[in-house]
This record gives structure tokens, sequence and C-alpha cells, in this order.
């Protein structure tokens, strides 16, 4: 296993977030791992925003992804009467904690050609924000 | 430092969890390194399923876990009225919530041809179904 | 792409982090970064210790940092009485809980020659004890 035939690609998903909530870019993250050719390696995934969060969920039961939602809308309150920071409105400093508490990066070992995903896992970016957004992640991925 | 002697080394560590709780893997984690040949580079963890966490915490004092636990459950209220998904019992939502809490996967850099924690920290699978699970932690380790 | 130009490189940056809260090194970040001579790759971070976090945060209005320390006060209960492990202070347990809901490793991708951060998004190391402490935080690079 020498390096001789070690690579690595870049690419930029953007996503179109339909506001507040989850979106499931599994198949899109999948794709682009198949199309680069590298068997064994790492993907990084990397959100360039500090309002949204990737997060790797269950892919089954969408009742999971309105749980979570109602678990953080109830941890982080929009709005909190002691937050200085309210310039874009009662989701504006909300969303910045939910991210800090969830990820802005992952890393996925690539076994076979895919992101090693377990079979209940799915990725997710989640968006912070009421109204709809364009939201780029980064991708990397390094092997041979 | 050219690439030349680049490798990489993929494994999966299986951990028997004894129910909710941490399982310290620092020692499989580093004897798995320490085997790869490689001085310097970088070491990724990624647990494939979404009850459980990966977690770097103190190695010391054995109450730090047992006060984590505390903190986490009454956090994250096992069986809370409000959510829907309840299929697998109180324990099935929460174990959701916890898992986004914390961490699916963790990059340690290799120094000296071992995971470079410090001096206090190690790494435990976090388990947050109640009963014994089986769990799978893929590694991966890039470098030369 | 084919990988004979690989290369990776380490360092150790030291914090001195004024107590609990936040220090940008984004600047210190990137120009190791720039003087590694790699354009593409992917740069990683591991802090090696079990109080202190890695955070990513809007770099503009410093009310964010406020409202987030705000949060994560409230959140995390300094001397809680219900904790067992309080050796070092009321902000000793509360620092290990506050590390574990946010970050120990980060991972960017690196593109022309930078850490492809997002224009809004600035590294901080979040102090979580109350004493001026001494930080570090590992670097690695892999890229070409």
């Amino acid at each position: 296993m020498l390096g001789f035939m070690f690579k690595q690609a870049q690419t930029t998903l953007t996503i179109h977030a339909q506001g507040r909530g989850f979106t499931n870019f599994t198949r899109e993250l999948q794709s682009w791992v198949a199309a680069q050719g590298i068997q064994t390696g790492v993907v990084t995934l990397f959100v360039q925003h500090t309002s949204c969060s990737l997060i790797i969920q269950e892919n089954a039961d969408p009742d999971v992804l309105t749980d979570m939602e109602t678990f953080m809308n109830d941890l982080v309150q929009d709005g909190h009467p002691d937050f200085l920071h309210r310039d874009e409105g009662d989701d504006d400093m909300s969303a910045h904690i939910r991210m800090a508490l969830t990820n802005v990066s992952l890393n996925i070992p690539v076994i076979h050609g895919k992101a090693a995903l377990g079979i209940w896992q799915a990725v997710y970016l989640y968006e912070h924000r009421y109204m709809p957004m364009r939201r780029q992640v980064l991708l990397h991925i390094v092997g041979e």
C-alpha cells in the first residue's frame, strides 16, 4: 500500500434548505464519492456557515427528525430576552447556538468506493434559520 | 517530506457496550495505530450507529463519567411525552438526541506512531441505549 | 492528480486563554497553513485537553460570543450539587460537560492554500475554566 496512487478531490455541494429543518443529501454525497474513483480513503464534509449544521441521524422514521427539532426548539429558545445579538430576528442567535451544539465538520471513512455510513445513517444539512437558505457544503476526499 | 511513502489502513473495532454508559477503548485504538507503522499522520474514528457516540473525556476520575451521565440524563428526558418516535422504548429517541449533541466522528493527529491524545484524555464509546449493544467503530489512518 | 507530490506537516499552537471565554486563533491557523506550501488538502485541528473546546462561530459581532456564553452558563450549572467531581472547584465538572457538547477536533478543507472558512466563520478556542490557561492545539495538514 505505498502511496504512489494517492489522490484527492474537492467539490462544493449547494444545498437549498427550505427553512428550518433537515435536508438529506446522502445521495449527492455518495454519487460524488463514487465518481472520484477512490476505493479506500476518507471524506471530509465542512459547512461554510454559522447558522446551520451537518448532522448524521436515522434515515428510516421521519418522526426522529420531528422529535430532534422539538428537542432543539425547547433547548434553545428563539428570541431569548437575554440575547444581545438579534439583528436578523428571533432565529439569529438561536441558530448560532444550535450550530455550536451540533457539527460543522464530519469525517467518514471511504470503503469500497463509498462513504461507509451504517445502514441506519443518513447525512443531513440541519438548517436553523426560518427562511429558505442556499448553503455550501465542501467535500474533500483523499485515498487511493 | 514528499509523499512517496504515504500509506493508509482501515479496520473496524467491535465494542461490546454494557448498556448505557462509557467504554474506554483508548488501548485498542493505540494498539492498532502502533501496528500500522505510520509515524506521522492522522487517524479518523467513525461510529456506524445513531444511538451511541464517540467522546473524549478525562481518563482519571470515574466520577467525571458519572456526572456526565447525570447531566445528559437530566438534559434529554427518556420517554419525553412529546416524542413521537418511541418504537423501541423510552431510550429510543433520547439516544438519537444524545448522539446528535456529542460526536459521530473524531480526528486525532498521529505523532511518533501514536494518536496524540493529551495526558488526561481517553477515547470512549458512549452508549445511549439501556441494553447491551455490539457497536462498530471504523478506524482510518493515513500518513507515513 | 496522482499523489507524487503529497506531503503533510504538523505543529502545535499554544494558546493563552484569559480564563473562561473565546480566543480567536484564525490568523495563526491561516498563517501556518499558508507557510506549508500545500494548495489543496485538509487541515485537522485537535485540542489536547478536556476542559476547553474548539468552536467555529461568527467573526463579526462580539455579542454572539457573549450570548453563546450566556446560553452555556445557563445550560451547564457550575458547581451543580449533584456533581461528584469537584476537586478543582465549581468550574471543574461543568468544563468537562461543556467540552463534550462542543468539539475536540475540527476538519477544514484547504483550497488555494487556505483553510476554506466561510466569510463569517472564525475558529476559536473556547476555554471553560475560570483561570487563565495555556492550551495546546495540534494542527495537521495533508495535501499537495
